[in-house]
């Protein structure tokens, strides 16, 4: 879960840039006194996620809205105008949080969605769909927790928090057993390493250096294969590149452990939900 | 074009959020004095939108960074690596930029990708495509940029920039009339009205109340050849509600002014750029 | 109205200016079990403005402060010690948010109260006294608000919510004509555009090329006059340049649509309001 | 002298005021390669403060335009056009820096101006002229500045830099005696202390508790002369309460040390700037 | 005391820095529903300081968290497993703040109780033990409250609220008499002026010059002793340089009113506090 | 190292609070054209580091300033005014940054002497030094970067790098063994778990359960010694829990692989450097 002050800030930046100077339409219409009650639907199938994010941006716009979500993250919307949430209060603050409330809500839902769907593909292998750093800038803690809230599992979430070892490094090190020998030397003792690995020699050179993950990186299924049994439990192994909704099931029969998936955040479409408004 | 400063604070948000205490990898496996040479490559056909965001990415990684583009934005990429940019300086720099660049640029080409395809299927006729404020929360300078410089055009930025009368503004003011009326009286003369009409009697009363723009929200074709006829040049006319494109060509060929089209912003997928690094 | 985090964010910033370090006399003399009263008084004739953001001057120095207004934003000050304001808690709270909750209610209060006279001046004309863009910098939503309270109207906020070509705009693009051209291709169609004038000619341009908005920059009232005759109902005319309270009712005779005036916010005195505390 | 860092921000922030989302009307109509040049004039008599805020200004906007000062802060301005600064560089940065430049150069200059007239009314005395903590919200930085520059002096910058026991103190404390006493006690030793006196006997008990300043608080001029005559060289005398320019002087034959005037920065008009721009 | 806005600052600030992405251990270990509650107990003898602070990093992660204070800052720990307060409230936000707000306690509380010691150090004597700038970058607030807390006390804040002429601005303007005269004719009047002085000659000149301050600055006892008495009560009197728990009261019997001692902050250790959790 | 932008963020901080709204001693006193030469000297025997945030200082201050680094982060310091910089440029600039520098440098070179210390007692053994959360809230990227340059390593930077199931955490579980399942299942694989274990039992549990890394709390050097046995390679073990130079030594020789030392950051006292300007 993003922490409230993560939440907060996100909200305020959002209604901040939707705003702007004032919204002049409900300035102008609008009688402050105006109340409404309004219902927010589902109009496609998916994975709900965002309700505390929708929540706060009623919240920031005019505390006394009153918001009653109906349904948590994680359910599963049957589409159909579902309600999600019952709203209440001055309607002229419902009617300024509206589009900045659903912009969270169905960007996250649609990735909870998509990484539903993924998980799914999957559910009769041993193999978990994890999330990439293909991330939206700046709404990086809430795709990913969107991503778990799908039932796809987070790769490390940046540059802090986990050792990936790619091609580039490798070069500059030299080799990757040199690589692995700095990142051992010099990285803390509770990160893993990770190493990219194109060929089956690199994954032999991985292995003996002591990478606790391989990442398999654009193999055809039949090397990927052929890696999965020679690394046997000696190290985690990841399948990444390329990978879609008609390929990853066959990925995961190889045998790996994680397939990651950069769709799930940087392609999922925005999943269909509106608000419904009575103005009393 | 977003102004230096939005772009320099959107990149060192997204940086730091990539970042956080730092990239460990990197910090362990790459000596500081090693160099490097990157070509930005365009792996999709498209339209290339971010290039000033991209360079910033790696300038506040580290200034001694060189990043020379070879296209510029509005660019039509062919994919099959086609080389966008040359980069060159500290490797360990170009490694900590990559992904933050590449997150940009790769949305903001898709917009620009998707927003040129919906042009192209209303090139034949009087209308514009137009973006909504269905954009991603703290991007929208970057989005609706993206749209332009793919061919489609903006609708208003956010709420203070154009005065948009919606059916619940409608219902709290009594009538399309009076909210029509209280927009003129309290509204600055700059900004023109925009009233959603669903039904050709709502068009009927908008353009008697004095409309500038009459939103034709949710209507069949029929009808909203209809509402265009009878609109004539009194008011400008967009189309608005479930457009794809599929439907767009013959929407516009209803004769509306505008199409807007929320799935410009909301759900374009990235485009696919990558960067091949060449340590030195 | 500001929005509530507008009026936050400006309020902290004032506060954190004025208090610095710590306010040492209080922190010095005062017991923090001290408690008072005070009661805020208008000493000149006006129009009040800003008891939302004196009330949350006091609220952010100390929660429990308890501040009851007794007038609200727009009354009419009659002078005399009238009472707008009753405020009970904390002394030391109360000294700490005297000062900064005075330089907003003072400053907003004169530009209500300024604004209110121009308003007057032309109440039995068709023209509406407008603001400008040479507002405090930091602090133009609550002087824009302020102009509305005392009964004039706002032009566009900034440069993003309304086009006014000048004579600048119109050197660079080679003529009114190819100015307004370029901004009707370019700009959103919720945006109104007005053009600068300074002679007849230019006003027959303007007309020509289809401008919404005519300003009517520094002509005398003959020529404004006419130019107003020319217009007709074809455009809204903006009368600007050199505007006082001495020539403001001559200028709005001369059947000018809209009058702007610098003055109601760069040069307004502020009001007298003043803090009389009674310690217990 | 602001430090830079103060400058910079302030001048963010206003121009993020300003220009919003973007300057619709340059982005629309003015090509990126045209360039202009500008004179800054002076179209009023008084004293000029604020070309580093106003060089900023142009800086964030467009780091090529070139800011020439033809004059420095402290310059007396004959009016009739006199040229400030030139500037060139792209007319786009140039008119969309143009109204932030003359929003602080013309309240700066307008708040030096006043100054210097406050300071030529007190010339032939020996009190000074100073400010006080009746300053815009956010820009006392730039405001107590400009009283420097057009001749006066300062008083503290806010409440931690000095220490000013006025009534509400005084009351708190039970009397002047243990309000001092309790200031002596509590604050640091590079504060000095100044009591507020209305009366003959409050000048006395401060004196005696050792005041370092009294403020004579609305004193009638022979009240006010018999306290300066009473305290002699034993403390500070500070003239207080609806000092305008037609009284100020006789307030200084008292022979007062300091006269505080809030109408330096709370009520200066804006001094006419503007800038004459020819487009290439 | 700090302001509440600082305090919430600061905090917020740490716990982003903790925190990061998310407390991934408990995220993934603890319950949501699990409540525990928790003592802060003091592990060494000392002073308490920073409560407020603590409280608020509880709050920040989970309001809903109760802390109940069962001793004051300022209260003489004993050690011994001393109860300092009691928390109750969700597991996992407990978990969360508790590294923070221990962070913020025990450094405020190693420094109050060494202030605590070196003023106990001059209990005997008029000598006053100050502070200096020499605090932790940004916390700087809360450092010199809790020098008071202990019982010492602060010298200026910052570089603004107190005039202190030292050797290089003497050297830069000339001579002590020419900086005293500078500092009189140019900053504020309620600012005392302070001169460093090393040796006796440089004490006479400072008198001379009529410095309200002398810091004796690196003297040995015997040349310190002469210049109190040279001085008399003509200035305040502060010893500086090199002062520790086993000089300070030889110093302070010198007669010096003022001694600083850089040690209270940049070299206080952590005081030894800790929390104990029983989840329930 | 820390991030160009981690730096520029902590030193603005940090000017910001020293300066406040002015240096009045050196705005009064110092002539703008007075220039200066210093030098930074190391008065006490240790470790360097803050090399990058010193000079930033200066460089925010007047980015005139040159500073030339004579020794580099890392370097072993022999005091007796061994030369670290020499600075020369505006003296006023110079005096306004001197504190804020010191600041940072004393403070880092404090923490990266202590650590060198404890480094230099486990040279002869296996074990390796590491830090813990114990930083000061703000400035743990400059302090974990200290504890390297002196030779010892960084524990995980937060509560997002690292597993860290400690005591409360298994309670909160109900097992060692419920708690490793769930962050197993729970967190993403690249980090790494570790368990902290009071008892041998406690070690046999988190070891069949399958931490990674065994934290061996508080713990007599007899058992720790079995734990140490027994653990084999199975897992990594730390030594935690009052760890000081008298003890630590023999901690080492148990054979466990880290051992966490609070004191590196939360007491190392300052390194004494100072700063000799001579002004021209």
């Amino acid at each position: 879960m993003p922490t409230p002050a993560q939440i907060t800030a996100l909200v305020a930046n959002a209604l901040a840039e939707d705003i702007g100077a004032g919204d002049v339409t409900t300035q102008a219409v609008i009688d402050s006194a105006t109340t409404a009650t309004a219902v927010m639907l589902a109009k496609a199938r998916g994975v709900l996620c965002g309700i505390d994010v929708a929540r706060e941006a009623f919240r920031q716009v005019d505390p006394t809205i009153v918001f009653n979500a109906k349904l948590a993250d994680g359910a599963t919307l049957a589409g159909e105008r579902e309600v999600i949430a019952e709203i209440h209060g001055p309607a002229a603050g419902i009617l300024m949080g509206e589009r900045v409330a659903l912009n969270f809500l169905q960007r996250m839902s649609g990735i909870a969605t998509v990484s539903a769907l993924y998980a799914a593909a999957v559910r009769d292998t041993n193999a978990r769909v994890v999330d990439t750093r293909k991330t939206t800038p700046g709404l990086r803690v809430l795709e990913k927790y969107a991503v778990r809230v799908g039932g796809a599992f987070n790769h490390r979430y940046g540059l802090s928090d986990g050792i990936l070892i790619k091609d580039n490094h490798i070069a500059a090190a030299g080799s990757i057993t040199e690589a692995v020998r700095r990142a051992k030397a010099n990285a803390h003792h509770l990160l893993k390493i990770e190493v990219e690995a194109k060929q089956i020699e690199q994954v032999q050179e991985a292995l003996a250096a002591g990478a606790d993950v391989i990442m398999l990186d654009n193999m055809d299924h039949a090397t990927m294969r052929m890696a999965v049994a020679l690394i046997g439990r000696q190290a985690i192994t990841e399948a990444s590149g390329g990978v879609t909704l008609a390929t990853i099931t066959e990925i995961a029969f190889t045998g790996v452990d994680l397939i990651s998936v950069g769709a799930l955040t940087h392609s999922a479409p925005s999943l269909d939900i509106s608000l419904d408004i009575t103005v009393q």
